[in-house]
């Protein structure tokens, strides 16, 4: 990997990610905005509340899944809070809850679930085609033509973005990685995959209805969106400063939701983890 | 809809659904146990527990998705309670927790969600090709050319199934149906599609390693799996007594779990539910 100059636009994520223990299970994080935006990064608060669940488990058993539902939206400026509730510590799994709180509102709840690796079975899914990420567009560049970067991401320092050429119907193609070196822990890199996970899954919803990736307004029509759920499950490990090819599908949309899922490929093409997210569109005003 | 007899089979299905308020947002599910086997049904589980969640939402708002954890076995012949939390109360949106506990043991623990539907844009994943479900062998017909359906099975009198043929790259496809009429209340429908929804789900992880769909045991290796979580988003209403085809696909396996998701179209070609549901998956002893 090359090195990259831009390490300290990760400092804050990774000092949002460096929690510190209030009293026994419950964690709290310093504020960190990097989206400069009015609500909380989601990916920031699941990412959060993987790295608490984590502090409960010993040994570093990693992380294979995790299920959140965002309730509120969060004050970027706020302190939160992550209470971690000890559901299950089984022979080859751990299971936690946790509840994302800022001043007594609960913003998100989720669980999270470790396991000891276990022989078995092995397949996965091919990955897309794609060109290499270093010549393809940034998300800016590939927003461009058509009228810019939704707002809510221009402050968005930390992840660097290629966006890959995609037919209408089949799954839109963007590659992530943190935009510098993160330390070889693999729950960082875990956490900072959940991160990632964010950027521009709801936005994909939008691309069967001639919205290109990253783009939420067309011909005078926008929408915004907020996510009500968000699931992953992590197959194999995986870099988080290395490029990760996310290639996103939405099913359905309906009723003012829209459902999105990804695969999560290495740049060798290993499928790394697979995530899903709803999320609900209105008309922005 | 053609006229059917079995709805007796129905009946001990639907009076587990019908649970009793024991104190304010706690339910109790009589015992019932269609699989004849040694651990309960965790279809069942999730279901009556979205019902749970449902008993404690004005209005009949539907449930738009559901996340479970299954964290013990349960017993199928013990009672169960389902212990709802209130998460919230929003304007569109409605979030429930549930405890599903037996004997004071955490059996699953769920989270559910409910949204009054509004304006917005729609689309759907086309359905994969199908002969007609009439035209297709039940799943012990299926299964006899290749020694039978797995034991775990063959006690499940409510759910009618039919196979499809799909190569080994593609979906596996199953139709089910409740085995009778069920009546016209929406909640009900969406309960026991989540029930039709574990029944060939973790065995479509199988099928890339050459076990036919409902086959666990190939050339003397047997496997056998136990849930550790269940997803669904409820896209569009759809029928449980109506023939739903289950397109399974599993993205990746790998230490020991297999990941599945699956769409739920209806008859006419409508996406009514995507799956997901991630197994632990062990060689049979």
């Amino acid at each position: 990997m090359e090195t990259r100059a831009e390490t300290e636009a990760l400092a804050g994520v990774l000092a949002a990610l460096d929690l510190r223990e209030v009293e026994p299970d419950v964690y709290a994080a310093a504020p960190y905005d990097d989206l400069g935006v009015v609500r909380s990064f989601g990916g920031q608060l699941i990412a959060q509340g993987l790295v608490a669940a984590a502090r409960t488990v010993e040994g570093g058993v990693p992380a294979h899944s995790l299920h959140a539902y965002f309730l509120r939206p969060g004050d970027p400026d706020g302190e939160t809070l992550f209470r971690v509730g000890r559901l299950r510590d089984g022979r080859r799994l751990r299971s936690r809850s946790v509840s994302v709180e800022q001043a007594g509102r609960v913003l998100a709840t989720m669980t999270v679930s470790f396991a000891e690796p276990a022989p078995g079975f092995a397949h996965q899914a091919d990955a897309p085609q794609s060109p290499p990420p270093e010549t393809l567009p940034t998300l800016a560049e590939w927003t461009e033509p058509h009228g810019g970067l939704a707002d809510s991401w221009l402050g968005m320092r930390t992840v660097e973005t290629r966006v890959a050429p995609h037919p209408p119907a089949g799954p839109s193609l963007a590659w992530h990685r943190m935009a510098g070196t993160v330390p070889d822990n693999p729950l960082l890199h875990q956490a900072l995959l959940v991160y990632l996970s964010d950027v521009t899954t709801l936005s994909a919803a939008l691309v069967p209805h001639g919205f290109p990736l990253g783009i939420e307004e067309v011909d005078g029509v926008a929408w915004d969106a907020v996510s009500l759920d968000h699931a992953v499950w992590f197959h194999r490990p995986a870099r988080a400063d290395d490029w990760l090819l996310f290639a996103q599908q939405t099913p359905a949309a309906a009723d003012g939701r829209a459902f999105i899922r990804a695969e999560v490929f290495t740049r060798d093409g290993v499928l790394a983890a697979s995530i899903t997210q709803e999320g609900l569109f209105f008309e922005a005003t």
